[in-house]
């Protein structure tokens, strides 16, 4: 099958055809190839009807995708890279991507895995080298304040090792990494949004954690053969100390999570309620559920010593499982029954709903929160009592975004579209009123759509500017690179009755959720204080400094030389070096290379960076500066003369 | 120095203003600040005279930078990513990201660097860990087939361990890496366009590669205190073995590198031809060269034998270095003096000339080749006879590239400034027609140029259509990220007579040299062939195999499950995995992660991929698939049994 790109069709590009007819049928027979019967209702080759083709972005129209030259973004995208294991920062609607905050890879370019400061953060074995250098980054994040973002942090999940990353806004770097115990493919994750108890902190304080895989409990070699014995837990982090704060032991697996505005509830979806451990087990269950977490009553169980501990961890853990909670008044955990193996669950703006999109169920869920918080008092016979809408939207619904308007935007994966529905009247239907529709528009996607999020869409100031669909096969989109395709991310304009699509992006594989914020509520710093970094490096204490074989040099950078043309240690040395930028303009980083000695890092205006590596070979090595910093930038390089 | 950026000034993104305002003299301080007197030959703040502002590009102009969704790019720009590490590929005139490419640095999305297939091209310690993570790519350069790209390869240098490193186009993915033993700061790269001596071989045979640094020979803790000694090689690699086949001693240190058409000529413009050990000593002569090699003397002197060898390298060594060449009817090398640190070196698509940038010489240096191939023949008096042309463009000239219409355009770093320049009026100009003016327009770029380099104009193919200009500083070009600012990359329509700006995108830190290839000379594979892989897993050879602790499980992905549900495996054996992807569909790539084992790696259709980790603890591990592939993706997983 050697298909090799012999030729571009040249009618491809000039018209802007949506290409669809390349896929069809095609892709469904892909997606079902391995023999997996999808059991979904309603299921048709050709998708439901009624979707229509949206109109393709007018280049230059004043809310096009086009951002001129000279001409700023109006909104920031914060977006996570997969198993990229970073953070993208995009420019929106351009699309442009302005930063790649490296949080669970490794970057040689800023030094991240590389630099003392970074490993420690990234953490590390006892020799020194770093414990993990991969990670599987889902869901982006930002704390609030007062219900819309505040800029100090966004929060990032590792589902490889389990990990959640604080980002700190202000310079878009990561400042801590938290691992979580006794959980395995930690996948959902949000921040809470004010205090279930005390209303005077209107703002995070805590980030939540879905773990979707089961595992024995603890994870030392109990119970292989015997999945039914393992558990998944819901974990509440603590956003200013990153510290685990406890952990509640669920039924099923956990896929998404949301808070409510009024901090009270969290929710996770669910799917594998079952306990299945293989692809059969995991979908025979006809529906699964998004069971939510009563925060307050947790915290009162935890703090009157109503907990135990799993293994060598001292993190408090509750029973959240339906067994131990069957009386709504003192229950921890709701289980409100949805669509089978549902994916999403999102919050709507107003503060009312929490929607959770089928994936196997061709309808999304909308759970009135009003009614959970009725349940958990014992004021409302089922939990599925909550459901007050459930509208058939399409095949693959995944992720659903919000306008403000009263809308919401629905991923379909298998449709490749995106679904407009009016929320008031689904619920109208949902009550008996057969002469609404609630379905408003469809917007073809290209192709298989993931995540889709809405500008400031996760916030009480959704704007219903821009939705932005992470699709997750691009197919014929771009220029052919070779079997590995990039993502393709399409922007549409929502502002309208009619979404329109208004441009297509690139995006390094695997792009998953991600925030689009409005660039007046970003504050960046864009130059460091030099006291920011404790071992800064002045004129006083400069140089080179021996204790037995560890050496400490301590170094300047000004455009276009380091503070010390030459550098002398010895064959055998453990040497640390600490470099100081001592250029203050914006924009002015140096670079800082040593051949042969795998070190590459940077330092931005006034930050501080150290390295320590050991000599090995007698020998002379050029230092030198790898960010452009100066029309005599190459010129700038010292000597680390190593002497045998 | 809390610059905090409060609020955006709402004026600067309605106007396409060009924003020099905000630059101008305090960009110049900067750059002289710390002390360096650049001693510019007509060095005044406000630039030269005659300069304007490149009109904004006209969105929706049908040769504007905006590609509208469904329409494809009708360029590939491959361009290496500076301390990143990688080489990236972009759509033009879009500038969309296509892909990265892996080369130097680790990427745990493709498992670049966890993989064993991928250890072994990057190289690896005797621990079995990887030898470097760090590179530093500058300059990428196809493989050329009659004068134009052929798309079998891409070669790019790593500058921080002195690594040359191929990527096959058909993939584009890096296939090889040479480490050139005895040079520092590799920096300049060049492939042949033609055999020096059989004109039949009309395609890429060899890459030559330029050492900036000079080092002690061998570098073996030798001649530390006496920089005099030290020495820089010119070196040739096989293209298709990518063995070392012979260096070249030179005096001075090798900026960047070009090839003429005719396969004779290879030259390095150089700075530090006074052999300076630090700033000033590297700035003290007024002029310094740009030294061509005569590639058939070269290897005729190394075939008769009559070379030397340094330390424990076997390749062939021969004396460049002007003492050791003065006889030109014998010499290898012929240093041509040229203006003063100068960077850039480019060959006009005519075949006729090489044009040096200055640096520090507000000139660019013509030479022609003829000429030079006289001076070898004994039929030119001295080296400088050579030059044809050396007009005065502006300051901080570095690199030049051409349109196949006659005019090159070369960017001035200190001007922030393109300025497009006739040559043959250049030479009229040199001959002393003082009635002529080469400088054609000037065009305005964002801010400080690097490189820049036209479509196919580094073929016999230059096709004028567009230039694009990496900016090393982009200021307030794009939403502020905090201190590290992305660079600007700036496409300029020059197919008219005047430059005309189309489009600002972004770039990682930090983007070098790259190529601009018209997408009909591009030729890729799209899905490979199974049987490209020995390792491949099918129906018979699946399943797991032990000898003593070693264990080889043979595994296969095909969406949305992997074959084997579980794996049992025992606390300490060292555990292969090799994965093959049995789905041939297009795109249909799967991810493979191992939590807490620190892997993932992706298989593109029909591909085989593997990897070695230990089990050091007995627990149950859920293998599962990062990259997004079926419906029933998250459920696509195996369950890693690790017995105590």
């Amino acid at each position: 099958m050697d298909s090799k790109n012999e030729s571009i069709d040249s009618t491809v590009e000039t018209a802007t055809t949506s290409r669809r007819g390349f896929l069809g049928k095609g892709a469904m027979v892909s997606l079902a190839g391995a023999g997996v019967v999808l059991g979904l209702a309603g299921c048709k080759e050709d998708g439901p009807a009624g979707k229509a083709t949206a109109a393709p972005g007018k280049a230059g129209a004043a809310d096009g995708g086009h951002v001129a030259p000279g001409q700023l973004d109006t909104y920031y995208a914060f977006i996570s890279a997969g198993h990229g294991g970073e953070v993208r920062v995009l420019g929106l609607p351009s699309g442009r991507t302005l930063k790649r905050i490296p949080v669970f890879n490794t970057d040689c370019m800023v030094g991240w895995g590389v630099t003392n400061e970074s490993k420690a953060i990234m953490g590390t074995k006892a020799d020194g080298s770093l414990r993990y250098t991969t990670g599987d980054t889902h869901h982006v994040h930002g704390s609030y304040n007062d219900g819309t973002y505040d800029s100090r942090w966004l929060f990032v999940n590792d589902k490889i090792h389990s990990r959640l990353a604080r980002i700190r806004m202000d310079i878009m770097e990561c400042d801590k990494i938290t691992a979580i115990p006794n959980v395995m493919g930690f996948h959902g994750i949000f921040p809470d949004k004010r205090d279930p108890v005390d209303a005077a902190i209107n703002h995070t304080t805590r980030v939540f954690c879905g773990a979707e895989f089961h595992i024995p409990l603890p994870n030392d070699g109990r119970d292989l053969d015997d999945p039914s014995k393992w558990g998944c837990l819901f974990t509440c982090v603590d956003a200013a100390t990153m510290e685990v704060r406890w952990q509640c032991r669920i039924d099923g697996n956990m896929e998404l999570l949301a808070t409510s505005y009024d901090g009270k509830l969290a929710a996770a979806t669910q799917y594998n309620t079952e306990g299945g451990a293989d692809l059969a087990g995991m979908m025979s269950a006809e529906r699964d559920a998004c069971v939510f977490f009563d925060i307050a009553r947790i915290e009162a169980r935890i703090k009157a010593g109503s907990f135990t501990t799993i293994g060598g961890s001292k993190v408090p853990v509750v029973d959240g499982r339906k067994l131990a909670n069957a009386d709504p008044k003192t229950a921890l955990t709701c289980y409100v029954p949805v669509g089978k193996n549902p994916h999403g669950v999102n919050a709507s703006p107003d503060g009312k709903y929490f929607v959770c999109a089928g994936k196997l169920s061709p309808t999304a869920t909308v759970i009135e929160l009003a009614k959970v918080l009725q349940w958990f008092n014992g004021e409302l016979k089922a939990p599925r009592d909550s459901v007050v809408a459930e509208p058939e939207l399409g095949l693959g619904p995944l992720h659903t975004a919000f306008d403000g308007k009263g809308n919401a935007y629905t991923s379909l994966f298998l449709d490749s579209q995106v679904v407009k529905w009016d929320v008031a009247l689904a619920i109208a239907q949902f009550n008996g009123d057969k002469s609404v529709k609630p379905i408003i528009d469809r917007a073809d996607v290209h192709y298989q759509p993931g995540h889709g999020y809405a500008s400031m869409g996760e916030t009480k100031d959704a704007d219903g500017k821009y939705f932005n669909s992470g699709n997750k096969f691009s197919k014929d989109r771009f220029l052919p690179v070779g079997p590995l395709h990039p993502e393709a991310e399409q922007i549409l304009d929502i502002s309208g009755a009619k979404m329109v699509l208004v441009s297509d992006h690139t995006a390094y594989p695997e792009p998953h959720d991600g925030i689009i914020v409005k660039r007046e509520f970003v504050k960046t710093k864009q130059v460091s204080l030099m006291t920011d970094f404790p071992n800064a490096v002045t004129a006083e204490t400069a140089g080179i400094e021996r204790k037995g074989n560890k050496v400490h040099v301590r170094l300047m950078s000004q455009a276009p030389s380091f503070s010390m043309p030459v550098i002398k240690v010895k064959v055998g040395d453990e040497v640390t070096l600490t470099l100081t930028n001592l250029d203050k303009v914006e924009d002015l980083t140096h670079g800082c290379a040593i051949p042969n000695h795998n070190i590459n890092f940077i330092v931005n205006p006034q930050e501080t960076k150290s390295v320590t590596f050991k000599t090995d070979q007698a020998g002379a090595y050029w230092i030198y500066c790898t960010h452009f910093c100066h029309a005599l930038h190459l010129e700038m390089r010292s000597r680390l003369l190593v002497e045998a």
